[in-house]
């Protein structure tokens, strides 16, 4: 016990000196790579690969590609008068400042909006809804614009909704850590406000310091504290959301509880902005931990790192609050373009382990009996430990940067995985000697402990030879193990119809018929998130 | 702590030897409660009560009383001669076999159905509906039939569509802790299963050995792991659901994370039974925790108890699984009709905290210093700990058992209330004022830790004038208070037209929209959830 100590000891303030230059904020990095100017226009994208398995387009149309322009109407200037009267000095249609809400934060879709709204209420939201449902125009509604999918900017012209005005705290209650905001408040303002009164946020995530909460609601974010907080289906207590009509639909409560009809808000929580545009939520928030933990360590194999995995849970238990993973190869890239240092030798795989609980004396004890355990077995190679909170946000950088590295090492093909958990890194490894030297990097990273992989595959440039090599293989590989083809990211545009890969054509039937309810215009977040053909019809009889 | 640890084992062994002869299993207690005799006929019921405040039925009919019977078509020799087709030797005719399913578990409502159907498969459920679809014939979907709203058996003559004989598990991962089962599995059944493998379900109700966990999540049951372990719309990874048409939904995922369009199971959770037939669920067990304890304290005041309630999630934080409370009155029931003993001195109000966690000594230490926390400060008066497994079934049966204790003292008017955690009794107490000597006892018990108030009026007998002493009053003083009419119990018939008290025309306009869209002829559970009367539309436009 006591070299394991001393072993982590020495390497924490190794690790705390080398680390020490190289931390940013995640707003700097969002905003950073805003700044490039490297565009993959989704149009151009279009016609040059072949078609979904089975799908319509064989031969030519990429599925990820946008479908025909649907007839709405076009922006005229009266429909700007009309906006410019609800919304006094917040309607843009200068086109540098529209340019940042046209292109996606990959940088890999882009539309060609000319009209960007910023409304500060929900009735102004539910003034424009209703203008625009009569007017037949399309709206993008618009967070803060962190997609990985394509899915939070306009295809064509699609008018841009922007929640970015409506940032407003309502309420937060100290006894019950329920917390009622406006759709556009930045997920690490929360964070802060509520750490100032002892509590969190019961998501994290790398996009944080730009992503709104309406936009993670939406999208239904998954992110970095699921493991132990649930998704934000149970998190989410309410939500007021305007439908494409304008009419509002208040399902704002704040009860743990609520057995009274059909739970609404979970037709809005991950749709992405296709059935309403969510104004309001309210969220149960987790009390702030007493004592945070965070291990960095190193396995030798991925079968060692799911050993690792079972004996973690066992061992911490309830206060296991993060199981996070990433190859070498990622860390190769964070070596490479971030200039970030390994605290840790050399190994092909690393993992990040948090844990959060009520007694320091208690997680610590927790925490050394399994490193000790690890290390015996030798199912952990080296490690390090950090309890500062400076020391913390260094080591989940490892993890956390792993995304933004990707955006310098060339043209990057994202796939979010959800996979049974014993398979998550077969993917990676089948797909690299699939790949053979087609491909530059083939990295996987993710959280294990909720079975989602990131594989990322990386080219010098846009190559449809190697993009037609990927898919459909990535899709149909994971289909064959009853995987989901977007486990946290959402379809968006570019994953739209991919999703039979893991949808019946009765269930995606289904949802054709609930984005016909409640949007029957089709004029909210349009090419998203449903597939161009859609499933067969669900209900074969009507009411007489 | 010395005397702290020596009180409370003191107790313990007091406790041990007094309640040993009082333990009785949940299911022995539904059995018992089952073979009494009591009906109170829902239609007989009726229109004896002034209707909901500002409702259409003025001064005559009760908003619990079922409407007049639907023009749906009556079962005919025809029809049974295809059902025993179908399910050779599986419909059942014989009234006196007939008559537990057509009478709830209160034994408040009753229907007069003829036909109990008992499938084994899916698509034994897909065919008979795909037929009573087309003939237009009503299904009344039955799991244990332990609910308490009168949802879960026929209003007229609707069929009985029986879970009883799906009981099949259909796999469980032990890496994953992923559960897949038919719906008609009983809940303890499955527990039992997953205990021998080291795991739990996310959910506990005393109902356990009777409901099915199909039931479960069609009435999106709570319980009383609620508060560590969340609800079933962040637990159930994936369902089966077979819609009116007959039509088989597919849902039956098992991951954690699926962002592939709108999350459709969760229309299914909670629905109860309006909307589809759910026929097998997947749901995501926590690791069985290594070290349970209970402790059975007593409170001088609840303004105490809600202190300890707050000392205790800061002090337990992870570990804390339950924190449940009954007050003087339950205990009283408890001990003059179930000749059960109250294991401490007589306080105003008792809680029940449980504990979960991996390390037993960590948490009998952080118990202990919470307990010596609120001793010491005189939140607490007195209390009992258990660790073993009998004494805390034991401990347990003086929560679980308070709604068997109430059916034997006279009719009970059943409220399942969710308000702001500082506002749960003060409606019990307003109510007792309110009523004065009218009625014979109200009692309040229920889940601290989610907000959630049992509150239960009894009287000698059916008292229409102390009803109307109750109601609205019991209701505008939740919506006063923006709490919900159904925490955990659901609206079936009794509850239904109370729905606008908890939700907004708008809404409850839109669960209409939902359910014409899913069951256009409304032949699924037909009387149950949505009110007589129906919200807004809607939407306004439809597609051109």
């Amino acid at each position: 016990m006591a070299t394991i100590l001393h072993q982590f000891n020495r390497l924490r303030l190794r690790y705390a000196f080398q680390l020490a230059s190289h931390a940013v904020s995640s707003t700097t990095t969002a905003e950073r790579a805003r700044g490039d100017k490297v565009f993959f226009g989704c149009q151009t994208l279009c016609r040059q690969h072949r078609g979904i398995s089975g799908g319509a387009g064989e031969g030519t149309s990429l599925p990820s590609a946008a479908p025909p322009r649907l007839p709405f109407s076009s922006v005229t200037d009266e429909d700007l008068a009309f906006f410019r009267h609800v919304l006094p000095s917040r309607v843009i249609t200068d086109p540098d400042m529209l340019e940042s809400s046209n292109v996606d934060w990959l940088k890999s879709v882009r539309g060609n909006s000319e009209v960007l709204l910023r409304p500060r209420t929900t009735e102004e939201v539910s003034q424009i809804l209703r203008y625009c449902n009569e007017r037949n125009l399309a709206v993008s509604p618009q967070g803060g614009n962190t997609g990985l999918v394509g899915g939070s900017v306009p295809v064509f012209d699609e008018i841009i909704l922007s929640t970015a005005l409506m940032n407003k705290v309502l309420a937060f209650d100290g006894v019950s850590g329920i917390l009622t905001c406006q759709a556009g408040c930045v997920l690490e303002s929360l964070s802060q406000l509520l750490e100032e009164r002892d509590f969190i946020m019961p998501l994290d995530l790398g996009a944080k310091g730009s992503c709104h909460i309406g936009g993670n609601v939406a999208t239904n974010a998954g992110g970095l504290r699921l493991l132990r907080y649930g998704s934000l289906r149970g998190t989410v207590l309410g939500l007021e959301a305007v439908l494409a009509s304008g009419q509002v639909l208040n399902c704002l409560a704040t009860l743990r509880k609520d057995n009274t009809g059909y739970d609404l808000k979970q037709l809005f929580i991950g749709s992405e902005g296709t059935l309403g545009v969510i104004t309001a939520v309210s969220i149960l928030c987790p009390r702030k931990p007493k004592a945070v933990n965070v291990a960095f360590l190193g396995c030798s194999s991925f079968q060692n790192l799911l050993e690792t995995f079972q004996c973690c849970r066992g061992m911490l238990g309830e206060i296991l609050s993060a199981f996070e993973f990433l190859d070498a190869s990622c860390m190769g890239l964070l070596e490479k373009h971030l200039k970030l240092t390994n605290p840790i030798t050399e190994c092909p795989f690393y993992i990040v382990i948090e844990t959060a609980g009520s007694d320091a004396a208690h997680d610590e004890e927790k925490l050394h009996n399994f490193l000790e355990e690890v290390m015996a077995s030798s199912l952990v190679t080296d490690g390090t430990v950090a309890t500062e909170d400076a020391k913390i946000k260094a080591l989940w950088s490892l993890r956390e940067r792993v995304t933004e590295a990707l955006t310098h090492d060339g043209f990057t093909y994202k796939y979010d995985i959800s996979l049974p958990v014993e398979k998550i890194y077969q993917l990676v490894t089948d797909m690299r000697e699939h790949l053979g030297d087609r491909a530059k990097n083939v990295v996987g990273y993710g959280h294990v402990g909720d079975g989602n992989l990131h594989l990322n595959i990386t080219s010098p440039t846009k190559d449809p030879a190697l993009l037609a090599a990927i898919e459909p293989y990535v899709y149909e590989w994971t289909a064959a193990v009853q995987g989901s083809v977007s486990a946290e990211h959402g379809l968006g545009l570019k994953k739209r119809n991919y999703i039979y890969y893991s949808k019946t054509p009765e269930a995606v039937g289904l949802m054709g018929n609930i984005k016909t309810m409640l949007d029957p215009r089709g004029i909210l977040n349009p090419y998203k998130t449903l597939p161009d053909d859609l499933g067969l019809p669900v209900t074969q009889t009507s009411r007489e």
